[in-house]
This record gives C-alpha cells, sequence and structure tokens, in this order.
C-alpha cells in the first residue's frame, strides 16, 4: 500500500462531495475574518480553501494535516471548499517564509530567489517552470525511445581537455589532474558503433567565464547521436521529432503549470524552415562569420514572417568555426554538414553530420595541428568500422526559457551554477 | 522522413521474404568456403546472414551496406538469408578488432575490455547488460511518473563537503575551492517542499580508495524522495514499486537482452520480507553494529529460503551508523527509521525516513558536535516547514550486475571510472 492513510489531494476533492476527508499540505495563506478564518492549502496537486471558525492562526507554511467535510459552495473558489475542519500540525516555522509565497506573481527580484531557492521555489509559479523542465525531458526520451534509441550514462571526469582547451573545470582526481566533462560528445560518438542510435540527458560543465543571462557553468544537456545517416538532414529529422515530443508532453504532463504561466506552445511545422548559413549572412548584410545575438533574434523574426515558423534551421555553419570532428559539404567544403535550431531568437539546438573515417579524422587533427594522442580512445573507435553518424545537444534550460518567457535561464534550473553561485 | 533509404533492419527481414532489401551495419563475422562466402551483418536489431561468391574478403567489423534478396532456407539461421548481394563499403578498418567480436562468449579478461571499450562493447553480450541497464533506469522513472513523482536535476558541484567528509573530490571553480556532489540527498530532501514526491537519475561521485567489484567512483544513483509519509514504511512500498516496475522494464523493453544472457528475472514479492537488524545480529550471531559482505549473503539466502525472496529488507540500522538526518524509531531510539535492501546476496538501495522538524536537525547536528553553518541552505528548508519524509538510493550497476551476475560492477558501466581509471 502506497498511502496507509485516506489523505486526498487537493485536485480529487470535486470526487468527494459530502465525505469527510483528510488532506494535507503547506499553509498558503490564512486570512482571519472577525467570525471566520479562511485557510488555503496547498499540496503537489493545486490548492483547497478551509473553512474554520474565528482565531485560527497558524503563520502560512505550516503544514498541516486537516480532517474536514467537502461542501459546495459556489462563492468558493473552484466551488468546493472544506468545512468543519480539525487541524494536525505535522510541522511548525522556526522563521517566516522570506517572501510571500502566496501572492499571485513572484514578489522578489532574481538573487533572493535563487538564495533562498530551498524555500521560494515553493512559489506554485515558480514551480511551474521545473514541471514544464520535467516533462521536456520525459518527452525528449520518450521520443527517441520510439525512434530505436539506446540511452546511455557517460563519464563527467574525464583525462584530457580535449574537445576544447578552454573553459574547462580541473579536478583533483586520486592525486592526478582530471577534467568535469563538457559534453558526452565523443562517449556518444562512440556508441554509435554499438547501439547504433544512443542518447543521454544530463549534466554538462563549462567554466564559463562569461555573466549572462543565457550561460550557466552546470547546465543539463539532451544528447543524442545515430548512425547510418545520408548525411545532417537525417539529424535535422529527428531534432524536429524530439522538439515535436517535447512540446507535446509538456501540453499533455505539464498541463496545469502551461495553464497556471499562460505558456504559449510553439507549432512545430512537419519540416522546419531551413536558410544556409551564406545565405543568411547575405539577408543580414554582414561578412562575419559568426552569428550574433542579434543576428538570432534578427533570423527567427525572419522565419516568423516568411514561414509562419518559430523554428529556424541555420544550416551550413564555416568549417573554421566547428570542431574537428564535423562533416565538412561534399558540394562546398569551406561549409559544414552542421546545423544550429533557432527557436524564439535563441539557439536552442546544434548538431550535425560528424566524420566517420579514421583517415578523415588523423587528416583533421593534423590540418589543426593537433596531436593524436590525447584522442586515443575516441580514435580507436573509427579505426575498426563507423558508420555515417551525426548527432546533436539540446540546451533543456534555454528550451524551458523560450517556452515559459524567462528573461534568465537561471529561473529554469532548481539550483543555478554560474561564475558567483555554488550555493544553496 | 527519418529514414530517407529503404533500410531494413536484420530483426525485420522474415517480414520481406521474396523481396529485394536493403540492410546496413557491421561485417560481424565472415567465413570464406570454395564455393561461398558467409557473412553475418551485424545492426541494433541482431544478426542476418548473407550468401555470396567466393573469395568476399572484407575484413570483420567493415562497415557495410548491402542489397540484396531475402531468400527462406530453413538451413540459415532464423530461416532466413540474403542472397545475391551487392555490397557498399561505408567505412573500413585502420586496425583488426583486439577481440574477436563473433564469438558467442567474449574472449578476454575485463582489462582488455575496458581499455577498448569503444571496440570491445560491441560484442553482443555485452551490449546486452548496457541495454538492461537503460530499460531499467526507464522502468524506475516510469514507475514514478505514475506515483505523481516528478523529476529534478541538481547541482553536480557543491560548496562543501558536508555529507561526509571523507571520499570526496575537489575542483577549482573560478579559483575557489568545490567538492562533486556525493549524492543529491539535501537537494531531493529540499525539494519534497516543493514537489512532495521527486526522483533524479544522475551521476554521483565517491573518491572510494577501495578497489573493489563493487565500488566505482562515479555510478549511477536512482533517487527519491517523498512527503507526508507515516514512517520509513511508506518509503519500502515505493522502494517495491520502483524495482517491480524496473523488473518489468527490463522484460519488456530488453527481452532480446534477457534472452541473450539467459538472465533470469527476479518474482517481487506484493510485500518484500523483512527482517529488523537486530534480530539479524543474532541470528548471524555477531554483535558488531554493522553488515559485512558475507553477512548480507548469509541474510539473502536466508530471505530465499524462509521466506521464498531474493529480495529483503534490513530495517532499523542503529543510528549511530547512519547520517545525522536520520529518524529514529520512536519506540526504541538507539535504532533507526531507516532500511537497506539487499538483492541476491548484496545492498542495492538504502533508504529511510529522515528528520523534518528545524529544531531537530540542530539537536542531531549538536549531538554529533557538527557546526551549523556548512549546513545554512539546506537547513532553511526546515526552518519554514517540511512533512514527514523520507526517501531512498538505488545504485544501478550494482542491480544491473545482480541481473545479469556480472562479477564485477565494471562490466555494467560504459566506461568504469575507478581509483585507476580515468581513461577511455
Amino acid at each position: 500500500m502506497i498511502h496507509p492513510t485516506t489523505r486526498v489531494l487537493a485536485a480529487e476533492l470535486p470526487g468527494h462531495v459530502g465525505e469527510e476527508v483528510e488532506i494535507s499540505g503547506w499553509l498558503h495563506r490564512r486570512r482571519g475574518l472577525k467570525s471566520v478564518t479562511f485557510l488555503v492549502i496547498r499540496d503537489r496537486s493545486g490548492l483547497a480553501q478551509v473553512v474554520a471558525g474565528p482565531g485560527v492562526d497558524f503563520p502560512e507554511e505550516t503544514v498541516l494535516r486537516v480532517r474536514a467535510t467537502v461542501t459546495a459552495n459556489p462563492q468558493a473558489p473552484d466551488g468546493i471548499e472544506l468545512t468543519g475542519p480539525e487541524f494536525t500540525v505535522l510541522s511548525g516555522l522556526a522563521v517566516p517564509p522570506p517572501v510571500s509565497l502566496f501572492r499571485p506573481t513572484v514578489p522578489a527580484a532574481l538573487p533572493v530567489i535563487l538564495d533562498s531557492a530551498p524555500v521560494t521555489l515553493r512559489h506554485p509559479r515558480l514551480a511551474a517552470v521545473h514541471r514544464i523542465s520535467a516533462a521536456s525531458v520525459a518527452g525528449f526520451r520518450g521520443t527517441l525511445d520510439e525512434l530505436g534509441f539506446t540511452e546511455i550514462q557517460t563519464p563527467k571526469v574525464v583525462s584530457s581537455a580535449t574537445e576544447s582547451g578552454a573553459n574547462v573545470f580541473k579536478l583533483d582526481w586520486f592525486g592526478s589532474t582530471a577534467y568535469l566533462a563538457q559534453s558526452p560528445q565523443f562517449f556518444k560518438q562512440t556508441m554509435v558503433g554499438v547501439f547504433e542510435r544512443v542518447y543521454e540527458t544530463g549534466p554538462v560543465f563549462r567554466a564559463e567565464p562569461h555573466d549572462t543571462a543565457r550561460h550557466l557553468a552546470q547546465y543539463t544537456s539532451l544528447d543524442a547521436e545515430l548512425g547510418f545517416i545520408t548525411d545532417h538532414r537525417d539529424v535535422m529529422a529527428v531534432v524536429r521529432e524530439a522538439v515535436a515530443g517535447m512540446t507535446a508532453a509538456v501540453a499533455g504532463r505539464a498541463a496545469g503549470a502551461v495553464e497556471s504561466l499562460a505558456v504559449k506552445l510553439p507549432e512545430v511545422p512537419a519540416e522546419i524552415p531551413q536558410v544556409h548559413f551564406a545565405e543568411a549572412m547575405r539577408m543580414l548584410g554582414t561578412d562575419e562569420p559568426d552569428l550574433a545575438p542579434a543576428h538570432e533574434r534578427w533570423l527567427s523574426e525572419w522565419a516568423l514572417r516568411e514561414h509562419g515558423s518559430e523554428f529556424l534551421f541555420v544550416v551550413g555553419y564555416p568549417m573554421a568555426k566547428r570542431p574537428f570532428y564535423t562533416h565538412p559539404d561534399p558540394a562546398r567544403p569551406a561549409y559544414s554538414n552542421s546545423f544550429d535550431l533557432l527557436f524564439r531568437g535563441l539557439e536552442l539546438v546544434t548538431g550535425g553530420q560528424r566524420l566517420h573515417r579514421h583517415e578523415d579524422y588523423l587528416a583533421a587533427l593534423a590540418a589543426r595541428g593537433e596531436p593524436v594522442e590525447p584522442y586515443a580512445s575516441y580514435l580507436q573507435a573509427f579505426a575498426h568500422g563507423m558508420p555515417p553518424h551525426g548527432g546533436f545537444a539540446l540546451g533543456l534550460e534555454r528550451w524551458t526559457a523560450r517556452l515559459t518567457g524567462a528573461d534568465n535561464v537561471r529561473r529554469t534550473t532548481l539550483f543555478p551554477r554560474d561564475l558567483h553561485r555554488l550555493t544553496p
């Protein structure tokens, strides 16, 4: 038996009108009038109003069990209230909450919210963001499971800072130096040789010196990689399915959160529009071989205007701007078979086709003047036959921020880590 | 379109008899006879036999696309073979495989397997272990989703080594010292205050100086925590559901792996038998307040003999042996409301009821002579009202090892990390 008590959730009360039931939760709001006290109880399913006599004076956030009768009352929220209550205090307070958790909007600035996250996240609007995040991850996994992918768990500590020399965290590993993994890139590629199609949903670490609203030092990367592709377009097709599956899961599994935050879920077109990097540069009237945040916003607006899509693939980034394992475009070798997916003005996904022949890896490293030795275990896979493959990584916090309209990715992860923040 | 080609998987061939199809995969095995060459192609779904003319001499592990006719032949494996093949080499080899991947058992010792994991894991028996692991995690999540849990992602880098002073990895965090998280314990408890029921499936880090067959420096912890419990027995009920859900998911989602490894899945009793720690000590005839590995094996055998169960809860560990946040047994305060779950001779799960009142935390820390300051953010949650709660952690690798009969947990994670191993 999971519930040895007869606890009923707030959301289940309409099915119990006329019955005496037991609910449990936090005292969300108390309003004492002359002859009556209104108490709102918050549990994981929502809110319930309790009507008690005068002078009931538990402080807000007290944890209560309430035995009472479910009574229909058209004037009560949702037409239901609990009457004739008996209270049991499960846990009292040592101090009052740092902010009023019952107000419709969150009455605090971001640093206050983050410093007191164990308490402030109880605010239903703040918690809703994380319910949307959880539903998104479930949608990602469910979609890829359907497509024959296998979930993997890879090391978060690696022996060399190979993928990119900068921005890595250094670690003392039983007396020798190691690094936190910046991505599962090498591992997921290698595992294409075993499972063909793999994904991982886990933490990655970037020692980002940037203190911006869109960078975190730890974030959740939704990674996938698949073999036996023709080129990057097969990867883009999987990205489209993943994003559609995530959207559907948010709509289904986090419907209450979507409603309470008035989230406008995107339409995911059957085919997401795309523009070549060179064409994007032409439209933007720039010749810098990179997209600045303002460029990404402009392109997103263009896609919405021209194609009615909140998503846009930018394909064919210059090889010089992509990592050594990137596969060139056979027709225009200065450009790559890679892409970014822009969503509501922000880069959400990076992906592409990878090299798959051992000799191409050796040549790519030589061309960049890099030694082979630090890549020895990675290159092992390619020395033993690897199919054409590619993959992508989607930043969970950026996705959640775009969906919920958060002005800072720090609002989309429970306990952000950055240049200045290592607690709570 | 996910598959722009007409690729058919090996397992789908019986539905295509008489047709010309295209399969792709690795050349698993080649046997050249005088007048004929047999080639076995391996893809993510299984194996397919191709019959070609004499002299076809691709080396094993070559990545091939094969266009051929699906032909029924009672003498072929599964009664099907591909005839009249045309081959396209997608990728050749730089060097031959370090071990023969086509042999029914793995012809290599553990260090060889681990050193060349990017290649050796292609062996179907080795890959099968990881398919079982993936299915187990999916079963864990699915079960807890059904029970109203919310998935969370918590920081893997923390500011102080509070949970246990020893065995932590030290990190350089933008110039100051930080630590890899040994568990999501504090975060998941805190989040009971927000979501009531939470789980996380992610990496944890232990700087274990032990070089044993059951310790890893990074492993995957399946963590859950739930509020509004009566005591630890409500947590044990959820453990039972989780383990049953994991077993069912392995049976359903990894049926091929279960069959190929001849895994005997456990029966999960509706109620898992339990024994009190004090009674276990009495039966074992020991008075050391701890269970040695030999004790765990003996107790598991006892449970199988007496209760016909491969699972056994040992409840009521001495308070002195449990962390400060452990809830005592109100009836016998030297013992705790905590438990371990033994499975096939090994401790698989640790869990219990936690303290939930702020004043009890202050008293527990004072009794152990510990300062309050390093726990400030954790204690914040309890200062603002927390319900009676508890939770558990299940070690994924130990579970997979017990299921598959692996003699070492290093066989159950793709790229193990330990005292001596930081690559591949």
